[in-house]
């Protein structure tokens, strides 16, 4: 047998052992206002489960699983989590939320349990047969999977340096093989630091009444004899590939299980296809470990330190010495089964067996220079073998004495963990460095059920699939539905007013300027009106200078040089007089009407400025930098000095219904406020600008009309309109969130767009 | 009636009366080596007469007509002059060449005269009737047609600074009648001064066999009697423009015309339909003067400075007083006819009122404050009016004494003027600034007869047009056949390689790096390796390291810190070895492949390296600073380095057959070569490459593919290729003109992209 460690050793192969592949499954079931099993559908949110990547049922209805893609690390897996824990949370009805806890709450009478509502009969008729063989109670246990393989480098680098074996295939399952037999024989350490089940509901047992588990707790109802396991008969081999498919397809055929996927052994090994027979010919494509109760402590079901400690577990368990003999598995689960029936605050019965592996761990940390946040957690585990009230299992006794108390902080945690994730609906967790509209566009997907892969997180890169249609996102409405040239007529303000113009829509009449000189000399064609001077193409209202009326030769000239700092080529415009509002243009419809009013405050003859202006910042809509749809007024000095023209200060009190300005302009990055318009606006400018989209070719875009009165229709004799800019990749954020009128969520819109089928 | 002078003083409009919308068409026919009428057809690559624009035919097969769209300067105008002057002349036969006189060269007997073929028979017989009733032969005679209208803001200034007119249209019509009554009035000093057909062939005359015009040379054959007029009975009014019409209708209904377009006056009012009943309707357009004589001494018939004055001498027109007497009209056209007969020698008859005009103009000339090249023109004028030996009438007849030296002027001009447009055919006369690929596009649409509008010329954007098939092109192959997002694939390299990996193609192995520790702590990955290590998205070459054996961890570090000083991310990348060759891919069709080599010279024994570089210098194809599709060779360090490397100086003389080279990298910017192997690359490469734009969803790309043996084909166990990018916006001008092998349009297969229906 290879020697791993030495081989790990020799060829400073430290770093690769640390690679691998990461995947969690978190069940949980969903409970009314009354800590009641819901009986209701599936949240319809959450997309169709016929297809759905990451979002679940099991055995009933109501237990919802959350799976996340294979990771190439932790940090990547706990990303997705978090993300698939937002969109659950924000889905379920508004009078449910998601047990903590392993063990289920008040549950009904088994008939009315339900199994799950799918249109596949065989899928049903199958966990009717389960319900049957051990009971519908049972299978309402949730927990938590840890699938896990080794990096395909490395199993690669040990295949070079042995010479047992002739492939990488075989190397690879012996590699796994041996991480699963010892991971069976050591498991207890894992149930007696993160068992935390210590009872279960009267309502779980189907016949004694009395409330067992809670005079008597120990480390897991859910990891000993009252769990959710197969038969004592059911033993299968692991000390090759084909013993394990043999011994499963054995029970099969001779209806010990009813099929494969019946066998709920603590640890599997998996493929890449559903057949178990498949893992003869491609070999272990990972392994699942099913042991780990949900820690009601964390919204997600198990910590980071968690993962990171049954990472070094597994890295431990090939590491050290093994043996293939069946009776060591057997007298491993054994210890585990006895472990989980402990008294929580008991010393475990290994206490040495443990302290020896937790110590070879340290060891092992220390030649393989983790980070140091993995020595913490081996800390935290020897000193909880120490001291047993440490471990999930004592903790939860300690706080909970009482069918009351348990029902009362499953609820306290449950709705908790919901209100979190719906305090900021604009934040996708784990995502939350991607910008707003990628977060939602993201979520929109992750609830629908399409496969999302991050290509490129920093600039916004999403590959969107489902079955074999794939689109790219990039930006959130960036897609290949849009051209490439349409791009660029919007890129150039100039282009972008030729083509509208020659469509006969009312643009702003105007000329580009080369040079100053040029321009100069241009004078004579604006000296009698209300101009815009502005930089072709910058575009954050820089080196802009409005003349509402004639402006002088010297002033005009000024504000040309101003504008030719930020660009080498500038426009001279008439100037529109009226109200800017955005019209966010998809596929030929009008989806949102936006404007934008400067930061400002609302009297209330009581509370002064800085008063009315702390109270309108606690609207968790208002962020600071960026992190958030709207952003908080600043105490700065534009601020101040934009009070001041209105003779206020930060302590000065309006009168009530008197509304005070902070700002000039009307940015929502200033404090400004967003107003819906989407039902107000004249239908007239929306079949517009809806129109405008045709001849730039473009299927989303941001069009910005100036409209002096929005209620009175635009005539071909008055327009009552003037298109001054067309925007790729507008902003959908803060159309969603707005500070009056009605959210419009454009994310959905454009997944919509871009999968027809799904809607 | 206006006093128009004064308004422009009153109200300062002496900008305003400068602008105007101009257009030139220019009349050439095609002659045969022998400088004999060609009678061959109109060239095929000038696309189809039904729909062309720019390039027509009139009266004859072999008459070019060149049509410059309106444009608002002067300098537009000759750009699109300049441009169509190119096409033509490199689209006309090698044997054939543009005559480049008034009056013709070598005319057959009269019935083997061509009339046009075209597939109207009514446009066919219409030029049957015209030429039973002046003959063919005078039909040959070329010119240049100068249109002309004052700005809408001019007209619209005068309109609201005069109490006559109730319309800007009444005031327009008023305004371009007073030019054009004036215009006839004055037109005699304009033949004075251009006239510049002084004789004709013999040939020409349809009975007198005699050289008449040689003996006794004229300013103008063509303006004169012997020209082509309608008969003295076509008279038309121009005090109004009911009158106009109303006359020339007149003269259709009673047969003295058989089509109105047969009113052959020295000006004629245009509007914006066919039918001339419409300029009651609409009014004025423009107005088009037909007097001028091709100038022999310019390759476009007509020089900048004689447009300059012709816009000055339109402007004079009404400026100074009028009469709208229909005399006055008659003794203009009396006087023109007069000068056009006087002897080129001769003083003027007019020379007195010709004085007091010109010297009218210089005043106006002051008071607009018009720019020096206005001055220059008028006081040449002044010269030639003073000496008539400066006239263009003189220069020929002094130039010219003898029927041969007249055929051998003729040939001397049409071919030189030829092999001008030839000689650099990369570059697009007029439209030089731009880049070359989009010169060749622009060249490409106009010779085909694609509307063309410069929307942003220094953004390289097209708008291209067919009947009412639009599109729009940026930097000649930026369309809407592309997607949005497909540029976004290309433009992350990282996004490119993990699409193209997905569908298995062979990319090289390597990751993305965002900061330096996380690169430096990955060297464990890269140690045994030859890696290229890179900046993400920068494209120029800068940063790049390659270790092509494992790489010391010092030199590594090192490399990542030279990449990271030009992206903030990099990637890491295993280095393939082998060729690097560029596939552009059309459509899904591999429409050119090339390579590129070093800069170098090839020894004959004899020449030093340095002759050597100046012989290649010498390809009209090099040129420097990108503005020909190969560069010169530079006499550098870094050639004067590489070639020490080799052991030569400047002043070795390499052996016959022996390649030096002067670079190591093979850039053409830098002097390399470019060799296409379009042709020579196998098949499966080709198909590869074209397979890779289908999931980059891309229609037009350039990918670089590295391929080591590019004549042993590509198989599943062997791909022998690496993939290492995908490049939106390829270059496309490297591929028409290359060092070695075949060029390969590509902008023509844009263009086949873009308008099918007319491929």
């Amino acid at each position: 047998m290879m020697n791993i460690k030495d081989i790990i050793k020799t060829n400073k192969l430290e770093k690769l052992v640390l690679e691998g592949t990461f995947g969690i499954e978190k069940e949980g079931i969903r409970v009314d206002d009354n800590q009641k099993l819901a009986l209701t559908d599936h949240p319809e949110l959450l997309g169709d489960r016929s297809y759905h990547p990451y979002i679940q049922t099991d055995f009933s209805e109501a237990q919802l699983e959350l799976v996340t893609p294979p990771e190439q690390s932790l940090k990547e897996t706990f990303k997705w989590l978090n993300a698939l824990n937002d969109v659950v949370q924000r889905s379920v009805e508004s009078d449910e939320y998601i047990w903590p806890f392993s063990m289920p709450a008040c549950l009904p009478e088994t008939e009315q349990i339900p199994i799950i509502r799918v249109r596949d009969q065989k899928e049903v008729e199958y966990r009717e047969k389960l319900a049957e063989k051990y009971g519908k109670k049972k299978q309402l246990i949730s927990g938590i999977h840890y699938n896990f393989s080794f990096s395909e480098q490395f199993v690669k680098s040990i295949f070079e340096h042995q010479r047992e074996h002739d492939s990488i295939k075989e190397v690879k399952n012996e590699l796994h093989l041996k991480l699963t037999r010892n991971f069976l024989r050591y498991q207890w350490i894992l149930t007696y630091l993160y068992g935390a089940a210590p009872f279960a509901h009267h309502s779980f047992f189907e016949q004694a009444k009395e409330e067992i588990p809670l005079t008597k707790p120990v480390r897991s109802v859910r990891n000993s004899s009252m769990g959710y396991h197969n038969s004592t008969d059911v033993i299968v081999r692991y000390d090759e590939v084909a013993h394990y498919v043999n011994d499963i397809e054995q029970l099969v055929a001779e209806g010990t299980l009813s099929e494969e996927r019946e066998f709920y052994g603590a640890a599997r090994l998996r493929g890449n296809a559903k057949k178990i027979d498949q893992l003869n010919h491609t070999g272990i494509e990972y392994v699942e470990f099913r042991l780990f109760d949900l820690n009601p402590y964390s919204k997600l079901g198990i910590t980071n330190e968690q993962a990171r400690f049954i990472h070094l577990f597994s890295i431990l368990m090939i590491w050290i010495e093994d043996s293939k003999a069946k009776e060591a598995i057997k007298e491993g689960t054994e210890k585990n089964e006895q472990t989980a029936s402990e008294d929580p605050f008991a010393k475990s019965a290994y206490y040495q067996e443990g302290m020896e592996l937790l110590q070879e761990m340290q060891a092992i940390a220390s030649e393989l220079k983790v980070e140091s946040e993995y020595f913490e957690v081996i800390d935290q585990a020897i000193a909880a073998l120490e001291d047993p009230s440490q471990t999930l299992a004592a903790r939860l006794t300690q706080q909970i004495d009482s069918v009351d108390q348990y029902l009362k902080v499953g609820r306290k945690l449950g709705t908790q963990y919901k209100q979190e994730a719906k305090g900021k609906p604009y934040l996708l967790n784990g995502f939350e460095g991607m910008e707003m509209s990628s977060q939602l566009l993201l979520f929109d997907a992750l609830q629908k059920g399409i496969t999302v892969e991050v290509l490129d997180e920093n600039d916004q890169f999403l590959k969107l699939q489902y079955k074999s249609h794939e689109e790219y996102v990039k930006n959130a409405n960036m897609t290949a539905k849009d051209t490439y040239i349409s791009h660029w007529i919007m890129e150039n303000k100039t282009v972008t007013k030729k083509i509208l113009k020659s469509k006969g829509f009312n643009v702003p009449d105007g000329e580009e300027f080369q040079s100053l000189e040029e321009a100069t000399a241009a004078y004579y064609k604006f000296k009698n009106r209300s101009v815009v001077v502005k930089p072709k193409s910058t575009n954050y209202g820089l080196g802009i200078s409005i003349f509402k009326n004639s402006p002088q030769e010297e002033d005009f000239k000024e504000a040309l040089e101003i504008a030719f700092k930020e660009d080498t080529a500038i426009l001279v415009e008439k100037f529109a007089t009226g109200t800017e509002y955005r019209f966010f243009i998809l596929d030929g419809k009008v989806k949102a009407v936006l404007h934008r009013v400067p930061a400002n405050v609302k009297g209330d003859g009581r509370q002064t400025v800085r008063e009315l202006i702390e109270q309108k910042n606690m609207d968790p809509l208002r962020g600071t930098n960026h992190r958030a749809p709207l952003e908080k007024i600043k105490f700065g000095n534009v601020e101040a000095l934009t009070l001041k023209e209105q003779g206020y200060t930060f302590d000065s009190v309006p009168e009530s219904g008197e509304i005070v300005y902070l700002r000039e302009n009307s940015n929502i990055s200033t404090g400004g406020d967003s107003i819906d318009y989407t039902d107000k606006m004249h239908s007239s400018y929306k079949e517009l600008a809806s129109r405008m989209a045709v001849p730039l070719g473009v299927k989303v875009t941001g069009i910005d009309l100036i409209i002096p009165d929005y209620t009175k229709p635009s005539t071909p004799e008055d327009p009552g309109y003037t298109v001054i800019e067309a925007n790729f990749n507008p902003a959908m954020h803060m159309h969603a969130f707005v500070t009056e009128g009605k959210g419009r969520r454009l994310t959905r819109d454009i997944l919509e767009m871009l999968f027809p089928e799904l809607y």
